[in-house]
């Protein structure tokens, strides 16, 4: 692993879409649009896309059936859709779902002769079109990262494909969050804020990264107001919003993320709890864990945070929950359960079932030792199930 | 330009370059090294590259030639020496000069029929041979800029080619920085230093490139006592050192430098002053002038930094300039005057000589009106002498 990588060209301004015109020009001449059902439509971002194309003569076809947490299914059906017109490029709308879908798209039309188990497969050649990035929504970072996240019914889970694949150039534009209902925005940033402590609660977590990490929760603290629904956004808070999600896609692109996405999974896939929700679930429990069991940190990341235990903190893990919270402005775990209780909707799952989905997450990534190996400190399966179960008790 | 580009792939622990060994082995089968006459092979950085390349049995031919301020001439000199011994990958060792001429030389070795002038045609084919980049000072980022300045004789400067050339990895260890003489260190330290202050103190700054600068400056504070020769360095400051430089490469990679920087060039080719000493004879003047002069920010980035002109501050040049020099430890302009006068040495040049060059950088800069618009403040050719001769008065 790099100890820093995010090879996109990051383009931000308002009307950016029509105004880089020529840098998606140069991707390609024919291009694929992949995007979610209404949301591009609605929010503007899908005409500009179409006007910017148009400007440079590039022909291109749309397919808009991406999904919510979308399926291996879907990618395929699109890149079957796109495979033999001729398209030298992929332009991809939306939140994580059409972005992270875009990336599969783009390395599956680079190997048509592949079928879906390919992108499952370690070693494979990532080779792929060239990919333009467009966020509506301020929650997945997925504009600058590598990831890309699909469903998978054949193990009843969602994964993250075997490939790293970064986007070419990604274009940030507020106005497309105008659109987004409250709840969304709240998931999406709830989603953005669970990237920043995983990357820094983190096994990878470098100089390098816990910078990117310390600058995204500076830039959340800015949204604060917003996130809680105590102040009605303007343009430039929405473009705050979204410099939030980019570096916290910045600093996942670096470490992966953490405990709380690895349980998230098969909870969004079973019970179908939105993905930040699902991640900020478990969020208060990882960090109360962290308090408890994180003792130790490398010399090097010690002496350039200063990170040090006085009388205040008796662990590691106490001081940079302390640090990590309060540059977000968030005062304490108990203040961040407050903000998590306000900002997103209660699970209201029947106690049995709910006991079940938990046990089962818990299984299965008690079971991924590769996951459980990113949390900085040994994590026992009761431990595991504590930080599962801690919202619920 | 973009709002954020650095796609350099950038590893950093001691013994880097043994260790990622297989990243370099990925560019290439057969390599051109690039160094000074010394330093590489006093420091260990090339025996540890030959090393890492017989690893993988990859060959080599190495180019020792490349000196302080590379010429035009030594880059095509290195052509030669390659272009019939199938290269097909670069590495280059060493402080700017080693790094900046191996961009050149890798972007000629692509285009073999092309003659020098081709490294200042705009518009030119920038493909490139693939580059691994491993600095050995602490100044010039170069290993994550797509910068490479190159002395003309032809027009008695150094300038920059007119080609973005970034490497494909950088591989960074202090180690490598624990031969450098205190003057070196202090000089491109300095060099660092005024990379991070004229990227922010720039009309070309957006809200992501000043929070790598606040970044850098941040850890330029943690190696000020370093800096000072107050304190004997250890390892963890030297890849502090580095780190600092890094990430003022970070930042021009996405703004260029400023003025002093280009009132320094002319002084280098004609009086022989080292490049940070150089830069940094001109940034207290610089510093000076914003802070009379700038008088104007961005609503936006003045939303995000929370820039206000309170009763301490007249001018959003005072609070700026506050805030850097906070940021790097530095109480005001005086204090980092101190800095400089400590840190550099003395420019002993006889007064009339000195005069005549100072009027004659005013006079080139004053008359490349794109350099001079960087600044983000316009300045009349007396101000710009005003800050040529700032240190002399």
């Amino acid at each position: 692993m790099a100890t820093y990588y995010m090879p996109v060209k990051v383009f931000e301004e308002t009307d950016v879409v029509r105004k880089k015109a020529g840098e998606i020009a140069k991707l390609g001449s024919k291009a694929l649009i992949v995007t979610g059902k209404h949301s591009a439509k609605a929010n503007g971002s899908l005409d500009d896309v179409i006007a910017a194309l148009d400007e440079y003569n590039i022909s291109y076809i749309h397919f808009n059936k991406i999904e919510e947490n979308p399926l291996v299914e879907t990618v395929m059906e699109a890149v079957d859709f796109a495979k033999n017109e001729n398209v030298d490029f992929v332009v991809a709308i939306g939140g994580g779902s059409p972005l992270d879908a875009a990336k599969a798209i783009a390395l599956m039309l680079k190997h048509p002769e592949e079928d879906s188990s390919y992108l499952f497969r370690a070693g494979g050649d990532d080779s792929h079109l060239p990919l333009c990035l467009i966020p509506t929504t301020c929650g997945t970072g997925s504009e600058v990262t590598g990831v890309s996240v699909l469903t998978r019914n054949d193990i009843k889970t969602k994964q993250s494909i075997s490939f790293k694949i970064f986007g070419d150039i990604a274009l940030l534009d507020g106005k497309y969050l105008e659109s987004l209902s409250p709840k969304v925005l709240k998931n999406t940033a709830m989603d953005a804020f669970c990237h920043l402590v995983e990357s820094y609660v983190n096994n990878n977590a470098t100089i390098y990264s816990r910078i990117v990490c310390l600058d995204g929760l500076s830039s959340f603290k800015n949204v604060l107001p917003v996130v809680r629904g105590e102040k009605k956004p303007k343009l430039s808070d929405y473009f705050n919003l979204l410099r939030t999600s980019t570096y916290a896609g910045m600093a996942i692109a670096q470490t992966g993320t953490a405990i709380p996405h690895g349980l998230s999974y098969a909870f969004t896939y079973n019970l179908g709890i939105e993905h930040g929700r699902a991640c900020g679930y478990f969020l208060a429990g990882y960090l109360k864990m962290a308090c408890k069991k994180w003792t130790c940190l490398s010399q090097e990341l010690s002496d350039y945070f200063k990170t040090n235990l006085n009388n205040q903190f008796s662990t590691v893990g106490e001081a940079e929950v302390n640090l990590i919270l309060n540059t977000a402005g968030i005062a304490s775990v108990e203040e961040f359960e407050k903000l998590y209780a306000l900002v997103c909707e209660k699970v209201e799952v029947e106690e049995a079932k709910l006991n079940k989905e938990l046990d089962n997450t818990v299984n299965d990534l008690f079971n991924n030792k590769a996951k459980l190996s990113v949390a900085p400190f040994q994590l026992s399966k009761e431990e595991l199930t504590e930080i599962a179960y801690d919202i619920s008790i």
